[in-house]
């Protein structure tokens, strides 16, 4: 397949690059470059299946030569204020990628009638007032909260990849993204398991935000790439959002301990005072039950299996 | 003030610009009349203070000129599914004025230096679990339902609106607007008093999906343009959203009985199998509290009051 990725040079998106050029397929990237990076990618340039295209998705795309599907992957993605990569230092173009983005890159896949990939997000069911969530659930989301630049984005960009389907029989699949670690994830991205890795590993005391009892789900890239995979070769009627994310819940206190062994550092916790807005989510868990009937995928790689590669690339980046 | 008026040529934007007119203001109005009539505005059509641009807003504007004023009312509003101006037959049209029109207009009140006002929705509220909405509360919304191309196109612009807020402080305003009657609505807008009053007009049963039961708050359009104008012209920190409507609560069931006291005809109601979605509301209704605190704002025009001239006006037109 010839295959359009946005934010391919992002985390989740240049190691779905590695799998789709594993897979035989010719991956074209568009990419702004505001929070992936070409590092990600730069084993794959001399590659001729893959072809990247520093571009702003919020603008005008138009792709010669025919596609067979367009992936929608390009978003800022993390919430933490202090991160020069969190939405909320780039809230604006968070809101645009969501919206004309998705439009845009919906209306490539129209044009090519070339089958459509949204990667959406748990963020979708804000600060979920049930647990743990399945996709039927409607949320829980601040609509003028600080956050609400990613969360009302991607509510949007579902909205509107279903208005593609219904309208012009688009064959579209939506993806909700829970917690991903793994290689390759910006040192200061600002998320728990980065923040948590360069703090073990440089020594510092691992900052705790609140008591720590606030509970995620973290799944291992390969397992997140293996079920994006999945969903976007399904045959079946697959265009409801699917949850993909690793059911397995702990404490955020949990995830440092774990961390400490890992890196086989004495962990230094250090609590402080719970800067999270009312928005941030007590507890977030994926029921995968959809992704299990319907693409026969739960994740595989436990937590320190996982963390093993994770550690060893942030050791080299530090 | 020269104030840029999107939707104007609508319901409510036509009966704003009358308002705004008899304040001495100069308007400017952008409509691409999908759903907005040249019937509304054309008794201003003469008026020195008055220009019309037909345009679609999801399309880049630039306004000459100074302009102290953006004012967003630009959108399809009615849920009815067979209605040809109900936003289920317009999903993507509706999608974009939300997203893409709220960006264009909040650069022009940006490039300008204007203030800013964003006309939502109680559709924000979406089937709400807590009765009557106030403002803080977050909404219970289907991002992936029939009726997910309003209400999410409206959270959205509420999140846009509150981003250029925190980004460029730009001066916004948020009315999130109740059901609202009056004259110049679509006799086939497909919301429930116009229906009812086409149909006790021209002699037909008045039909009522579900057992009647569903509550509803109606406000007059002139209360309604009352509030917006307070809010427009308010001097305070008024950037949080603000419920405007009226929160006396009736069943459809009675509407239809005072319908038929205000038409003076024999009223037959016919109840019909529900085809409201799940999404459809039960109850709704506004905690007008932040209104009348911040504008010294409340509805005054009783339902018969209202309806009489609106059943004049249909009268006309029927």
């Amino acid at each position: 397949m010839r295959i359009l990725l946005t934010g391919g040079a992002g985390f989740i998106g240049s190691h779905f690059c590695d799998r789709l050029i594993d897979e035989g397929h010719e991956v074209l990237v568009y990419d702004n470059l505001i929070t992936g990076s070409r590092e990600n990618i730069a084993h794959l340039s001399n590659h001729d299946s893959f072809t990247f295209i520093e571009h702003d998705v919020t603008e005008f795309i138009k792709v010669e030569g025919k596609l067979d599907a367009v992936l929608h992957f390009a978003s800022p993605a993390s919430p933490n204020p202090n991160s020069p990569y969190g939405y909320p230092q780039l809230p604006i173009q968070t809101l645009k990628v969501g919206a004309h983005g998705t439009h845009n890159t919906l209306g490539v896949a129209r044009a090519h009638r070339a089958r459509y990939l949204l990667t959406s997000t748990s963020e979708v069911y804000g600060d979920p007032l049930e647990h743990p969530q399945k996709e039927e659930y409607w949320g829980n989301v601040d609509p003028i909260g600080l956050r609400s630049v990613y969360d009302e984005a991607k509510r949007f960009a579902e909205a509107m990849t279903m208005a593609y389907h219904r309208t012009y029989g688009i064959n579209t699949r939506i993806a909700r993204i829970f917690n991903t670690y793994g290689p390759r994830m910006r040192l200061d991205d600002g998320r728990a398991v980065p923040n948590f890795l360069c703090q073990a590993l440089t020594g510092q005391p691992v900052t705790i935000y609140g008591d720590g009892s606030q509970t995620r789900s973290f799944c291992y890239i390969d397992d997140m790439v293996e079920g994006l995979y999945r969903l976007l070769m399904a045959d079946g009627d697959v265009h409801l959002p699917v949850n993909i994310g690793n059911p397995v819940e702990m404490s955020i206190t949990e995830l440092a301990e774990v961390i400490g062994r890992v890196t086989g550092r004495s962990i230094e916790m250090q609590y402080l005072a719970d800067q999270r807005g009312p928005s941030d989510p007590q507890r977030r868990q994926p029921d995968i039950s959809r992704a299990k009937a319907w693409l026969d995928w739960e994740p595989k790689v436990p937590l320190e299996a996982g963390l093993k590669p994770t550690v060893e690339d942030f050791k080299a980046r530090l």
